[in-house]
């Protein structure tokens, strides 16, 4: 999270808001809380400039859950959805949805070990489908869907939880996008979701009105209790993207960082190596690996002490991985790269 | 929430446990968080004196999202459970159930405004009965069980959201107890759960992985990104709670300060009124009438102006409400009592 955003949340913890309370004692029934949290949502509508058709909501649960939500919601009974399988969230969006839809992989990267992006013309796409459910970027492989897919009359349904407000978007080609807010909104335990309006309205198998997404929309998220202090942070978080210049602003900057890490890898001579095809390299997570495996430990530890970002890649994949989310500031990128520049020279 | 709790959470925002950065910020895969969780539920184990057999969870969804995953854990398919009726939680667990399991409403309260106890004896349940649900404390009706009622083998589920932890409990008498974090726990989005562990093995229905609470259980509440701000303040919220003597040292605490304020409502010569049966009193919520409905408004600007705890009562009932969990100091039940004899006096 951004550093002014946590040093605010750090001032305001014991007194929030002249309450004389912290935001985590407040009542969400109670007029501050509301007040705060529809201000949070109209900050977010202006940074994606989300039309009026869409509502927002703020859920428990992470993505995970909506793995499984979303089926239940937006597919009856026997019903199908295409599912494009780019990476390991895609395949966990997958294998939680098949309890609830018929699972029509339209498209795959698997036997390419999820190196590159298979082309929207090569996907099996099925008229009929409730959805098409693709992941415009893959947190553990580091590929990145540059456009969005045209899936002509299905809506499509995107699991953002890496890459929302990383730059601008054109929301109206959705039909629902969610995103866990750990990445780049705020603190776990968060999910933020965009929703064309008239999907709210599909849900038709029995089931708790908890589950619902058209009871929470109905209620303004607050159905149950909501997660106050998450909440609270994601408006803190959209009002410093705003602060930023927006997402225009962002996307440059998320550009700029990018680039300077690829190409301290591609011009490391073998060095330090990205499998990605570069055609479907993420501007939010780059995994590298070094030329000699047996290096790895010593440059996590290295890096460690000096202070740099979590390096050590997912357990899934191995090697390294760089995370470079709206609040990390270029100049951590710049510290990263001329440390890998120094490593490679010291253990050449 | 305790002061001393959020002062420490306030200090180490932006720096936690020598990491340089938030505990929000933290991998829940990373050495320090996981021993932060552990050391949590360890203190959680010691306060509850919690039995070898059950397993401890940290999940997000509240109290609300348990309503309907315990049917869907603990009952097959077509299979009934019993349900005590005693107030407003009992009533929305028994809705949210009634899509994955046979609801026997096994007794209560409503006929009496739920205003008193179903007795035991009075209970119609049965013993084919996958589980029975009761709910100890209501919050909004101020009914709270002094015993645990003995059903039997049947397991005993409870929705401990605004009791737990508020004084000593016999945690093998129940299959199953969970609760919702934000009243005597730590912030909203934190729901913790402890479940013996044979009921893990119930679930046979087809659902998705997130919502198998045996799945959860075998990967220690991190299947998903659990809420790592809520786990941390849960966690310093066990220790406080040790600090100040344990569960025992909060029950006699809890018993003075409801029997303080109950002893000022009783004793207003009916300028206050609470309506509930003396047997069934809440110790946590106590909910309360001032002789004319036409001051519920100015008795809560004024007791608002010197600082009382936030008393106007839910919605669903209307008066006053007063919550007295294990933050309130007993300093502020005496203010509060002396606020109320005061404004009796100057409103005669």
């Amino acid at each position: 999270m951004p550093q002014s955003v946590l040093e605010r949340a750090q001032r305001e913890l014991l007194d929030w808001n002249g309450s004389g309370a912290s935001v985590m004692e407040q009542s969400h029934r109670g007029k501050r809380f509301i007040e705060m949290a529809a201000q949070a949502e109209a900050d977010l509508r202006t940074l994606l400039a989300i039309p009026a058709d869409y509502a927002v909501l703020f859920l428990q649960g992470g993505a995970t859950q909506q793995f499984a939500q979303i089926p239940m919601n937006l597919a009856g009974e026997g019903g199908s959805a295409d599912y494009v399988d780019s990476g390991h969230w895609s395949a966990k969006a997958i294998s939680e949805a098949a309890p609830y839809v018929r699972v029509n992989v339209a498209a795959s990267g698997r036997a390419d070990d999820y190196r590159r992006l298979p082309s929207r013309d090569s996907w099996q796409l099925d008229p009929q489908a409730a959805y098409v459910h693709y992941t415009p970027n893959e947190t553990i492989h580091g590929v990145e869907f540059r456009e969005i897919p045209d899936v002509g009359a299905v809506p499509l349904v995107a699991d953002m939880s890496s890459n929302i407000l990383s730059g601008p978007l054109d929301v109206s080609r959705f039909g629902l996008i969610y995103a866990g807010a750990q990445k780049n909104i705020g603190p776990s335990g968060l999910l933020v979701m965009i929703i064309r309006r008239d999907l709210l309205q599909r849900a038709t198998r029995p089931m708790a009105r908890i589950f619902r997404l058209a009871e929470h929309a109905a209620h303004d998220s607050m159905l149950n209790t909501p997660n106050t202090w998450g909440w609270y942070l994601a408006g803190l978080t959209f009002q410093w993207l705003l602060a930023q210049g927006g997402l225009a602003a962002m996307g440059q900057r998320n550009h700029a960082k990018a680039a300077l890490l690829y190409e301290a890898i591609d011009g490391s001579g073998g060095y330090y190596r990205n499998p990605v095809d570069p055609s479907a390299r993420s501007r939010m997570n780059v995994p590298f690996t070094l030329h000699d495996g047996a290096l790895d430990a010593m440059f996590v530890r290295e890096s460690e002490t000096a202070g740099l970002l979590a390096l050590k890649g997912h357990k899934a994949l191995g090697g390294m991985r760089a995370s470079l989310y709206n609040a990390v500031p270029l100049e951590a990128v710049l510290a990263l790269t001329e440390f890998m520049q120094d490593f490679s020279r010291r253990h050449g």
